[in-house]
């Protein structure tokens, strides 16, 4: 067994879903390992990692509007309001989605589901720098 | 170090949690592997896993029930519709619980606490094949 | 590639975030591995993992007075209730949150961001004695 790692950096474009499976398994298929388990780690507690379905991008706009709905951007409900009203509501949506994916790898590739692409999921409104770290171990 | 991998197919019998601690511990105790970390991926978005207390029963109907309170399903709500009124709630219910599930591994066994079960949450009322990507890397 | 792990016994104070990152990152850098992965696997299912900014306490409390919005204390609400008000929706604010963490690890430490802790999150008002398990791969 043999492993590798990368950081992959995305900007985001604001509040929402933004999928990097294809940046993801490019990596992974460059390492040469046949069989394995990818790690994605996002270095932020403003933004997290899901995986979603690929298929009709209602899906995403649909799993934003349910977070807005579930963690209101309210100053009023929240102590920490100094980097600004979106700022808790990103770090309660961090703790309640993923802020680390392991996905196996065989056959060379990304174990995932036909319809399952990999999301970095932004909770802020402007647009950030987001550091993914990816970490595969295998042979 | 090696590793091993393997798929198990779950037929689900309706939306709500389905123990699966007795299958994959048997193929963890199959695979020789003192020392080492089990990985389980779930290939769909409209059924996720948890680990929850396996003692009683009340506690999964207690889990569904939350929820089904939590993301309504109300067509109203959702744009993604067109696969059921109980689709987009269920690839919401996924994004809040786990994808995928770290274990490690150690004297053989799986080094859960003692009222820890592994349970495949069907999201969909309607009996599905499910599949669960086993990996299991050690030595 | 080689392995480790070990048992990390802490000591809870009642409800609320717990950091954890200075116990873990001491055994890490103990361990020898320059680059690897490392899994934080709680043994419970009324306390839970998540990462979070720590930097400002507040948003400790914030995170933890959302999740005591969200999940009810309500006994009115539940089956599971003979160990007490605070069981059920512990096992559910387990659900929402993690049961295990995968950390990269690099140049011999953690690869968290900046601003990221570990924090083990009690969920029941008791202090309770928590047993988490870290496992490392790498070379």
């Amino acid at each position: 067994m043999t492993q590798a790692q990368h950081i992959l950096s995305i900007r985001t474009r604001g509040q929402g879903l933004h999928e990097v499976t294809r940046e993801v398994a490019a990596w992974v298929a460059e390492q040469g390992i046949g069989t394995g388990l990818l790690t994605v780690f996002c270095q932020h507690t403003s933004a997290s990692l899901t995986i979603q379905e690929n298929a009709d991008p209602d899906v995403q706009v649909d799993l934003e509007a349910f977070f807005r709905r579930l963690v209101k951007e309210d100053p009023s409900l929240y102590r920490h309001t100094m980097e600004g009203p979106d700022d808790m509501p990103a770090h309660i949506r961090g703790a309640l989605t993923d802020v680390s994916l392991t996905i196996p790898v065989s056959g060379g590739r990304l174990a995932l589901g036909t319809w399952q692409g990999i999301y970095l999921f932004e909770h802020r409104h402007r647009s950030h720098m987001r550091r993914l770290v990816l970490h595969l171990a295998g042979g």
